[in-house]
C-alpha cells in the first residue's frame, strides 16, 4: 500500500515531540505540522539546543518508531484537554481558541500531543531512513514578533530512503547552482545592504546577458504583433487612488515622496501608466486588439527576511503587457498569448510545465458573465496546448481569474513564472471605453501578462538551471582564445579580433599566466569554447577547441569554427 | 559701423519705457534689460493693459526714435536720485541697494532712467523697422512670489529688418515643428498633469523609434569597447551622504521615501550605483580602463513652470556611461569620447557641433595637476577633431573641467547635448583604488559622459529638427500600402506581409476608406514611402512609389524596392 507521506511526515513531528520531551524534560511544545518536504515541531527548551543535539535526538526517534506504537485518536471535552495539557502552557492557549464537541488528541507510546490528525497506524509505518533533522532555527509562537521566540526543529522526511537520498541531492546540487553563489563566481550581479537589500545590480556580465535577453524579447514581441511602450517610474497619489492600489495595495507600496506639495508613488505596477496612454485617445473596435509591452521596473515592499538573491527582491523588471481587447477577440487573444509563452520557454529551454487556473473567489468585482467567458478562454487556451493544469476554485483575484505557468528546473523544482491574468477592475474605474461597430460606447476586455515574470527572477532561475552554463545566444563571452604560449599572442589576438568582426563575444587571455591556469579560469568562467592556439594552429589557420563541457576536438579550421558558431547562435542552440 | 545689438536692445527698452508713460500716465515702471532675441521691460499699469494694446505702444516708440533724441549719461547723488524718482517706488527700492558713488541715470527725450549703460547714441540709432513687441506675461517684482506682479512686456528687436524677419521665420518654422505639436499629431508621446506633470509617455510609435535607437546605441557601445550596466532607480540614504548628493545636489531630488524606517531617493543620477559595481571587487591597473554605460532613467526636481514638452522634463534617461582610467590612459580616452560622439551625432544627420570647454573654478576639489592634466586632455581632443570651441574660464564644476557639445538644428538653433565630465569628487568619497603596476593603490580617473545627455530630449531635439519626418531607420512606420481600390486589398495585404518578412515596419491600410484620404493619412503621419497598389501593379509584382518628399515613381519592381529600403535602412541613410 502507498505510504500517505503526508500522514507520516506529521506522526513523525508527533514522534519528534515525544523523543524531545524524553530528552529535555521540561520543554513546553508548540505546533508540528508536516511541510512540503518533511516537517518541523517548535518547542520552548528550559535551556538552548544547537545542531549538535539534533543527532541524539534523531537516535531516540528511531528507537520510538522500532517501537511499534500505534497512533490513538480520541475525542476529548475543553475541559479534559485543559487537564491533559495543565503543564504546556502554548497547548492551552490553543485549546482555549477551539470549540467544544471538536477536540481531538493523539496519543503514542504514552506522549499525548493535542491534534485533528489524520496520522499513520503506528509508528513503525514511519520510515526510520527516511527522515532526517535539519537544523534548528528561532520563530516567534504564532508567527506575532511580540510573541516568545521558540525554537524550529525542521525535518526532511519522504516515503523512502531513495527518495530522502534524491532530495538531499537536489539540496546539495541546488547549494552549488544558487544565484547569490554563482551571481559571484561569474560577476553577474550584485546586492548592497548599505545602499539598500534586495535592490539588484546588475554587472558587465550579468548586463550583457540582460542586453541580449532583452533584445530577443522585443524581436519576439514585435513579431508577434506587440508594440512596445515606455512609462515613468513614479505617478501622483491621483493615479493611484484611481486605479485602487492606494486600498487594495498599499502594503506593497512605498511611502510617498512630495513633489510641489502633492504625494508620488514609485510604481508597483505599470498598468496605470498604459492606461493613461489608452485614455490619451478615443478608439474603436477597428484598433483592438492592442497588444501593449514594457519591460517596466516596478518597486515593491517585501521584508528584509524575505530578500533572496535574485529570487525574491524590491526592485525588478517586468516583461508586462496589457492586452485590449473586445469580447470577440478574447478567445483568441488568450490562446495567442499562452501560445506565445510556450514558444519563448521551448526557446530557453524548459520543457516541463504545468499550468494552474485559478477562479472566482467569493468577493470579486465584474459581470459574472464576463468572468464565465475570460475562465473559458482561459482553460480552451491550456486544453488547446495540451497543457497539464490544475484548477484552483475561487483561487483567483478579487478582479478577475487567471492562468499561471511553472516551469520545473533542471533538478526538478517548480517556478512560477508565467501569469495570464484578467483585470475586471482596472477598466471599470478608469472608465476604458471604445466604440463598436454599432456605435455604442463598450467596455474592453483587459488581460495582464508577464511571460518570464520578472527578469531578475527570471535570471536567477535560469542561473540555477543552467548552473551557469546559459546556451551560447545568451553567454556574455563565447569564445576564450588562449596561446599555447606568449609567442603566440598575436595569432591569439588576430583570431580574437577576428571573431570580434563577426559579432562573437570573445574574450583573449593574452596575459603571462600559465595556458592551464587560463583554461582552468575560462571553464570556472563557463565559456563554451575555448580556442587553444599555438604553431601548428598558426601555420594552418586552425584552432583547437575544448568544449565547455569536456569535449575537444583539434585541428579545426577557423572559418569552420566560426561558421559552426555564428549557426548556432542564430538558431539559439541549446547545444554546443 | 556694426550696431552693438546688445546696447540697441537695451536703449529701446528705454524708449519702451518713455512710451508707455506717454500713453499710460501714472505707470510704476520696473527694470528693463536686453535679453537673447530682444529686450523686456516690466511695468505696474494703473489698469491692466492687454496684447491688444501692444500695436498703440509700438507706434509710439517708432514716433519718439524718429525724433532723434541723445541718451545722455548722468552720475548723481543717492539723494539725488530719490527726488528725480520721488514717484517711482520700485526704483526707490532699487536706489536702496546702490551704494553711493556708483549710481548713474539715463535721459532721453526727457525720460529719466535709473541705469549703469552703456546705451547707443540717439534713438535714431534703433531701426524702426528690427524690433517688433511680441507679449505682455506677468513677472513678480525681483523674481518674488510675495512681491506685486507687474506686467511683463517683451519684445524682439535685431540690428536689422532680414534679422528680426529671418527670427520670426525660425520661430513661425519653430512652432510647427515644436515636439508637443508633433508628438500629438504624430502620437509619439504625451504627458498627464493629473499623474505628474514633466512625466514622459511614450506610446507605441514613440516606443518604437526608442527602441530602434537604443538598439543601435547599444551596438555602438559595445563596438567602442563599453560595457553595459543596469542599476537601481532608488538607493538609501547612506548612498547619497556618501557621494555628497545630500549636500551639493539636494535641491534636484525629491523628498525620501521611507522603507523599514531608512530613507531611500530616487536617484537624480546613475554614478553612485556604478561605483558600487566597481567598489565590489578589487582593480588592477591590467583591467583599465572600465567604459560603464547605462541607459538609466533619473528623476530631478524641475519646477512645473519650466517643464516643456520633452525638452524639460521630471524624469529622463540618460544615455550615461563612466570611464574610469589610470593617468596614462585619459588622453586617449577623452580622445575616443569624443570622436565617438562626433560619430554618433553624424550618423543621426546633425553636423555642425560646437565645443564648450569649462575650466577650474575658484572653489574646486581634486590636485591641481590632475585638473591640467585633464583639462589638457579636453583641450588636444577637441583640436583634435579640428573642433570650433569657446573656453569657459572658470566655469567648471568644482569637481572636474568639462566638454558640452552644442549642435546645431535645421533651424539654426543650438542644443547644449553631450557632455564630458571629470570628476575628482566622487573617486575620493568613495576611496576608488586599483593596483599599479608598482604593487601601489592608486587613484583612478573617473569621467562622466553622456552623448546624447538624455534620451527623452534628444527625442524632442530630433522631432524638432527632422519636424517629423525622421530618417527612415529610426521610423515607426516605414512604409504604407494603399490599394487604390478595395478589390486590391488581398494584393496590398500580401506586399504588407512580404515586407513584414523582410524585418521592415509597414502599416497596411486597407480600411474603406478613399485612396486619397489614405495618401494624406499617410503623408501626416511622415512615412517615408507610400505604396499605391492597383491592377497593373498587381500583374506585374510591381508597386508605385510615392514619397514622403513629393517624388513619385511608378511600375517598380517590389523586389527592387524591398532592396532599396533594407539598403537605406542598413546603411542608416538620411536621404530616402
Amino acid at each position: 500500500m502507498a505510504v500517505d507521506v503526508e500522514r507520516m511526515r506529521h506522526s513523525s513531528a508527533h514522534v519528534l515531540a515525544e523523543a524531545v520531551l524524553k530528552l529535555f524534560p521540561g520543554t513546553k511544545v508548540g505546533i508540528g505540522p508536516a511541510i512540503d518536504d518533511g516537517f518541523y515541531y517548535d518547542f520552548l527548551f528550559p535551556t538552548p539546543i544547537t545542531n549538535e543535539d539534533l543527532p541524539a535526538i534523531e537516535k531516540e526517534m528511531r528507537r520510538i518508531i522500532a517501537g511499534n506504537h500505534p497512533f490513538v485518536r480520541r475525542e476529548v471535552s475543553k475541559e479534559e484537554a485543559r487537564k491533559l495539557f495543565a503543564d504546556q502552557p502554548f497547548k492551552l492557549e490553543l485549546i482555549e481558541g477551539l470549540e467544544e464537541g471538536t477536540i481531538s488528541v493523539y496519543e503514542q507510546d504514552g506522549f499525548i500531543d493535542l491534534c485533528r490528525g489524520p496520522h499513520v497506524e503506528t509508528t513503525r509505518d514511519i520510515r526510520p531512513d527516511a527522515f532526517k533533522l535539519r537544523t534548528i532555527a528561532g520563530a516567534y509562537w504564532r508567527g506575532d514578533e511580540k510573541r516568545p521566540m521558540l525554537t524550529r526543529i525542521y525535518a526532511y522526511a519522504f516515503a523512502s530512503k531513495a527518495e530522502l537520498e534524491a532530495h538531499l541531492k537536489m539540496l546539495e546540487e541546488a547549494e552549488r547552482r544558487d544565484n547569490r553563489k554563482l551571481g559571484k563566481e561569474l560577476d553577474l550581479f550584485s546586492t548592497h545592504e548599505e545602499a539598500g537589500p534586495g535592490l539588484i545590480y546588475w554587472h558587465p556580465k550579468g548586463g550583457r546577458f540582460r542586453v541580449e535577453l532583452e533584445k530577443w524579447w522585443r524581436d519576439e514581441h514585435f513579431k508577434n504583433g506587440y508594440e512596445i511602450l515606455f512609462t515613468p517610474h513614479i505617478g501622483k497619489s491621483w493615479l493611484w487612488e484611481t486605479s485602487g492600489h492606494l486600498g487594495f495595495y498599499k502594503g506593497n507600496m512605498y511611502s510617498p515622496m512630495t513633489i510641489d506639495e502633492e504625494d508620488y508613488y514609485i510604481k508597483p505596477m505599470n498598468c496605470p501608466f498604459h492606461i493613461m496612454i489608452y485614455k490619451n485617445s478615443t478608439h474603436s473596435y477597428r484598433d483592438l486588439p492592442l497588444r501593449w509591452a514594457e519591460l517596466g521596473t516596478v518597486y515593491r515592499y517585501e521584508r528584509s527576511g524575505v530578500l533572496h538573491g535574485l529570487m525574491r527582491v524590491r526592485g525588478f523588471t517586468q516583461d508586462d503587457a496589457h492586452i485590449i481587447c473586445t469580447p470577440e477577440q478574447i478567445e483568441d487573444e488568450i490562446a495567442e498569448v499562452l501560445r506565445f509563452s510556450l514558444a519563448m520557454w521551448k526557446t530557453l529551454g524548459f520543457k516541463e510545465i504545468k499550468a494552474y487556473l485559478a477562479t472566482r473567489p467569493q468577493d470579486s468585482v465584474g459581470e459574472p458573465a464576463r468572468w464565465d467567458q475570460a475562465l473559458e478562454s482561459l482553460r480552451k487556451a491550456v486544453e488547446k496546448e495540451g497543457l497539464a493544469y490544475e484548477v484552483d476554485e475561487g483561487g483567483g483575484a478579487f478582479y478577475g481569474p487567471k492562468i499561471d505557468l511553472k516551469i520545473k528546473d533542471a533538478i526538478g523544482r517548480e517556478w512560477q513564472m508565467t501569469t495570464i491574468q484578467f483585470d475586471f477592475n482596472l477598466p471599470e474605474r478608469f472608465d476604458m471605453t471604445y466604440t463598436d461597430k454599432d456605435g455604442q460606447l463598450k467596455r474592453p476586455y483587459m488581460v495582464h501578462r508577464a511571460l518570464l515574470g520578472s527578469i531578475e527572477r527570471f535570471f536567477g532561475v535560469f542561473i540555477e538551471h543552467y548552473a551557469g552554463a546559459f546556451p551560447l545566444w545568451l553567454c556574455p563571452e563565447q569564445v576564450a582564445v588562449i596561446p599555447v604560449a606568449p609567442t603566440f599572442s598575436d595569432y591569439a589576438k588576430k583570431i580574437a579580433d577576428e571573431l570580434k568582426k563577426r559579432d562573437i563575444r570573445v574574450k583573449a587571455m593574452l596575459s603571462d599566466e600559465r595556458m592551464n591556469a587560463k583554461i582552468r579560469d575560462a571553464q570556472n568562467q563557463k565559456i563554451p569554447y575555448m580556442l587553444v592556439v599555438g604553431q601548428k594552429e598558426m601555420e594552418e589557420n586552425q584552432v583547437s577547441i575544448r568544449y565547455r563541457d569536456g569535449r575537444q576536438e583539434n585541428g579545426v579550421s577557423f572559418e569552420r569554427f566560426v561558421g559552426q558558431v555564428l549557426d548556432k547562435i542564430a538558431t539559439k542552440a541549446l547545444d554546443l
